[in-house]
């Protein structure tokens, strides 16, 4: 059919839009509003990662076109927060925090990684597409590992002894900021296990926790089913940290959000996102925060970064059979037939 | 078609059945009497072992209604296996051997963790399922690292200088029983070999030799050739390991079969359950029990716990083979086409 | 329709021309000739490195009969390729160069891993082929590993602290010969790089400097395109190394070609051999050499040997993305569209 050239306006308006979905797709919600908040909210909080996290979106955005990726992944922000994701892990390298300093260097790096994300998301896609399972952030997970193996990110590449990606990130955040728990966790296990779910949101966006509240507020507006889940996930992951991590009475990990994000995000992705919400996907959403909980464990215990990877490995594992037809009253099992 | 409501003993004796067989499968022998065999040389041994993986059975079981999977698949026992390995597994986390201490939290684990398997077998399987190759007991051996690395089996979780989780299980056995070749097998090669063999079967269900002389005879009453199958694996194993194994002249992990069941299990899954017992199929089974010995070692010298591991991989990689229509005389080679 | 019986002439001349191509296979040229000069070559350098890749490469031929693989696949020597480079790296694991001490071990040896690369690439294939990607060197990297970790290469058997057997292999190639850039690469940068890419290719068949200029003449003589590209791909992961590389001014790694061959081997294959040469694929191999190259450090700090893990590991994930349609006009992307 025939179609009029669209105007310039429509094109900035579009990529807008584009980049407020891959930042909020990074919690699942699919909204550009809720993507202005958290942007604005981050702006607040580390100017420098918000700047390179929008670095790599734009990026990645322009490596659709050689790529000739459909337009609806670019919309969505599926593919694209990933981009985000990894833009706004790269002030975490630097020795001090808000400092501006390699900021010539960073940029281009933002804006490299942000054409590998969507190279190597196509790649992963050709053939996770084919068992039917998608991407999620397997691209970041890869180019970060990479990237702390590689001595990039210096203070995580103590050899087998490497702490956890997020465990740097989250003692930054206490560094600038006052506003934690930090302080009262060492008292009680509800301050503790409050302080933590809080944080397993914010600790994805790398802001503390009064920010952290408002990009839960976001979601709740946007969906609140995908809320709950989220906050049933934080939950789950931060008491089986509280549970495991033999490090003391209060573990600085737990109290932020560490051990729960992956959780977190496992819920929303198997009990709202990629699934409807029903008793079945419920149940489901509940295992694999328990099952990411555990995988945490394990990827401490081996020294690797955590990063997002339990929350993709069990979400493989457990979304088959979320897509699985057991709605379906012909293939219920009948005890009879035995 | 329209069908009776069974009777309440029809689902009983079938559920009955189904536990049996899951019993069975563990050794690829699909026979309720066997099962029945098996589970009361288990009773006799560590009648917790047998406890806990009845009742993580009897979950997994009951999780077969909400998932809604098919009835074949519940009586054939090739996924609630798991259950029961994972189940009897349990109890060497405790200290002390024979005692019922913490039963109380270990039969909810249990359950709990029958429910688990149940349901990363379904994902698992959907993923697999794409590519044409069995899930095998890739949910016990997740499980069971989740387990081992967050730390609940404490004495395997000393880091990277983890014991195998049967070394230690070996041990065990070896404490609660005199009936072993333990002491004669400083002396000579051929004890350590005939040791080995035999208790490459008891290993995987945690019984001595007496015992594992009782399973080998019910799996050669189900099939002689899976008999001859499982014993040409642990003979390959065990001798990779006297081979391999660097710590002394008689190794303990040799004598307590530990280097013979992944070979065994994939032997046995190579040549005559997976694919009919042919000459391919006999030469693809000792290749596979050979891989399937080396990647035991490289386990160990990795610091990960063997648990079934190795048999899954080395069957996983070399089934696709045995698949092929190698007997389709169209396809053969002939030379002159070169 | 009829076929006449090949004489006896034709079958040895065929399986001639199919060890040929197994030997230019290994650096994605398909070129009898230039397998008989590197072959030639090889010979000169290290006796038993080339007779016993012969070895395992005859006896992978003669495996294709009882698996009955098609004959296509033995002529290209995309499968037997695998063969001749496992058997020529069993020389390494002796103490001693050029001596003929255990031959009559090696000698077997190499004829049984030989039927063991046919038997697992078919397994391999069998699962790949699901996903429509190549097996690529999975069977020599994955039995490699198995000899590495059971012990067999001693000096490479230290635990976590693993040397890269490309390491160990260069080092030895030092021994022997006199004609690399060793010394003068404590001097200067273009020195090293120069080194580093000429040896990327000499690495790989474990020749000096000299003979690797032959190789890559060899491959110019095929294929400019491949030869540039294969050039670029040793320049980008010898400067990768080169950055990277915190082990002093001049690392003897850098030098001997072992950051260069893995990136090498992904362009060729990213773009040359798998992809027609065009502006996409040009980009998309420079994105896979880089990701290889990276991919190389993380596995010299983890302690796992180098083997050509990275080549495999990015040349599948990108490599779907070389087959997308993305020059069919109508799935290109509109802005107009968003």
């Amino acid at each position: 059919g025939e179609m009029k050239s669209p105007s310039k306006w429509t094109i900035v308006v579009n990529i807008f839009y584009s980049i407020l979905h891959s930042v909020s797709a990074t919690t699942f919600v699919s909204n550009p509003l809720s993507g202005l908040v958290i942007l604005v909210t981050m702006l607040f909080c580390d100017r420098r990662a918000a700047l390179l996290g929008l670095v790599a979106t734009l990026a990645g955005i322009a490596s659709f076109w050689p790529l000739g990726l459909p337009v609806q992944l670019l919309v969505g922000g599926s593919v694209t927060f990933n981009c985000f994701l990894l833009g706004s892990l790269l002030p975490l390298a630097g020795e001090e925090t808000h400092s501006w300093q390699g900021i010539e260097f960073l940029i281009p790096l933002a804006a490299v990684l942000g054409i590998f994300v969507v190279y190597l998301w196509s790649g992963f896609n050709g053939i996770l597409a084919r068992v039917d399972i998608p991407v999620l952030s397997a691209p970041t997970n890869l180019l970060a590992l990479l990237l702390v193996y590689s001595g990039y990110f210096l203070q995580f590449s103590h050899g087998p002894e490497l702490p956890s990606l997020t465990h740097d990130d989250d003692n930054r955040i206490h560094n600038k900021s006052e506003d934690t728990f930090q302080s009262d966790c060492n008292c009680s296990i509800s301050n503790q296990l409050w302080s933590g779910v809080v944080l397993s949101q914010g600790v994805i966006f790398q802001v503390p926790v009064a920010q952290s509240y408002i990009i839960y507020l976001s979601v709740f507006i946007y969906s609140p089913i995908l809320f709950c889940q989220e906050v049933l996930g934080g939950v789950i992951g931060t008491i089986i940290g509280m549970g495991l991590d033999v490090n003391g009475a209060c573990s600085a990990d737990v109290c932020n959000g560490v051990w729960g994000y992956n959780s977190l995000l496992t819920a929303a992705a198997l009990g709202g996102y990629f699934v409807r919400f029903n008793f079945h996907s419920f149940l489901l959403s509940i295992i694999g925060a328990i099952v990411s909980g555990f995988m945490c464990a394990v990827l401490k215990k081996s020294g690797v970064p955590i990063l997002g990877i339990p929350f993709m490995l069990s979400t493989w594992i457990l979304l088959p059979l979320a897509k699985m037809p057991s709605s379906n009253e012909s293939s219920k099992l009948r005890c009879g037939d035995l």
